[in-house]
């Protein structure tokens, strides 16, 4: 039987792509179909702009498989590869397209617990007094400006040891640096904790190995999370970045977006200090979130 | 900070890829960062055509979990995985151009066994008498049409129920339809076997339930596998495809190429069965092996 490059019942290193494609049934899911289709093709993209040896091949399914042989209930390797490779972030940016001004998203994190302590406006939510004290402060708006108020601000945090409590359970104190914060009449949020500092994630798998020969660290720049829910708006997951963190720019999982570096005021004055019950010096950050209005359809 | 689209510093949908590949270190292992340069502009590329929920994200990551999770030291399914994407037999192609003329490659399988008996020309590989009895003979000619003698052809296909041996050791003979023949002084071989059946690839995990979901069988295309060294000459690992076979343009692997489809002819005469040792009517197949002279650097 003679070649015919044109034919696509039988595989061709010219037609790939195509002969792969062409085998998908008439009963097959059809998002997963257009989902297949389309990793098919850039995967077979990859092979011809690699040209990878059999050796390669083998080396590449045996990181897989090693990858999934380091999933387990509580550690996820495929989430750190997804995150490490910016897919995470795509994915979320993708999902999270808003117009200029609304407070952008960034990555969720393993870190969140849902159902944190409910706290008053200026409590304070480190409870293992280490790392230099923070107070953060700012309302909650809509994109005309208008405060919205009854707006729950969840945040979380690593303490100054570069660990959530959850990863330290008997070590930190149970919610340490974790709270519920509602805004009040006029959209205002006020709080205070710590600093936030950079921490490394699980770099003891195949990922962190990969990361090591791709000449990159496993550090995410220092961030506290905030997830802003509104009645009658857009939730909103994102964080805030120190401006003098040494791994801003190199942040491991590319959670770092422009808009989402804050300024960091040293307050010396003592009638601050006194007014936010801080007994020394502290650092202020000013952060206004801006949400969107839900679409009708979408308020519950 | 406002955002500037040409930073890539920091995260922007727009230039993903770029601000992913621009964080690998001086460093980096050089043939690493060719490939994974490559595997993200394309990995990016799918995610913006697809445009993936976070929970169609979250079950793509539990996919790769559930193969990763089925994978132990007998069952490989990410290679199964490589397989039905075709990306498996790419790799053999982009590893294997020849010539026309030559004998094409196709894939290994995770079948082969070293070592197989040594037969003489003639000999029946068939142990267990089960399916229709059928001769294979052909020449290993080089491309200039020469004889090549003293070259290796080991053959190895499943029984008539579909297993290779292997799959069931005290079940079917040792060495059923497997052997090591060897060509004469005129490049010639031939041996006794059964007319090849298709069988199934191992459907139960992960890989099989994604077939379903596109539409697709698992079964390979009715085959006779070929593995042929020749003192100075390339290497070629191959199939024969029965021409009759109904899966033969749907092999789930992607195995079939036209120029290994064969031809398989009925013979019924008496003086022919008599010759060959067949106690009734057999198959014939005449199928030369064309290898490539090794060039001069790569000569034993
Ligand atoms: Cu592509
Ligand atoms: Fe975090
Ligand atoms: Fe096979």
């Amino acid at each position: 039987v003679a070649a015919d490059p044109g034919d696509i019942r039988y595989f061709s290193e010219a037609a790939s792509a195509e002969v792969v494609n062409a085998r998908m049934g008439a009963n097959a899911d059809p998002r997963l179909r257009q989902v297949m289709t389309s990793v098919v093709k850039h995967l077979h993209e990859v092979i011809k702009e690699v040209e990878p040896t059999h050796d390669e091949l083998m080396a590449a399914i045996q990181f897989l498989t090693d990858t999934g042989h380091k999933c387990n209930d509580w550690r996820q390797e495929f989430i750190l590869l997804s995150d490490v490779l910016g897919a995470t972030m795509l994915v979320d940016a993708i999902n999270h397209r808003r117009p200029g001004g609304a407070t952008e998203n960034t990555i969720l994190g393993p870190f969140f617990v849902p159902n944190s302590p409910k706290r008053a406006n200026g409590d304070d939510i480190c409870l293992d007094h280490k790392g230099e004290p923070m107070l953060v402060e700012g309302r909650v708006l809509d994109t005309q400006g208008k405060p919205v108020a009854g707006a729950s601000i969840e945040v979380w945090q690593t303490n100054d040891d570069g660990f959530y409590d959850v990863q330290q359970k008997g070590v930190q104190p149970d919610w340490n640096l974790r709270g519920n914060f509602t805004s009040d009449a006029d959209g205002r949020y006020w709080f205070r904790s710590v600093r936030p500092r950079f921490y490394a994630i699980p770099d003891d798998g195949p990922v962190g190995k990969l990361l090591g020969r791709i000449g990159r660290h496993p550090n995410r720049a220092a961030h506290m999370h905030l997830m802003v829910n509104a009645p009658g708006h857009e939730p909103v997951i994102s964080h805030i970045f120190d401006p003098d963190c040494p791994y801003l720019d190199q942040d491991t999982v590319f959670g770092v977006k422009s808009s989402l570096i804050a300024d960091f005021q040293r307050v010396e004055d003592r009638a601050e200090r006194e007014r936010h019950g801080f007994a020394g010096p502290f650092w202020r950050v000013h952060w206004d979130l801006i949400v969107l209005p839900l679409p009708a359809s979408d308020r519950k």
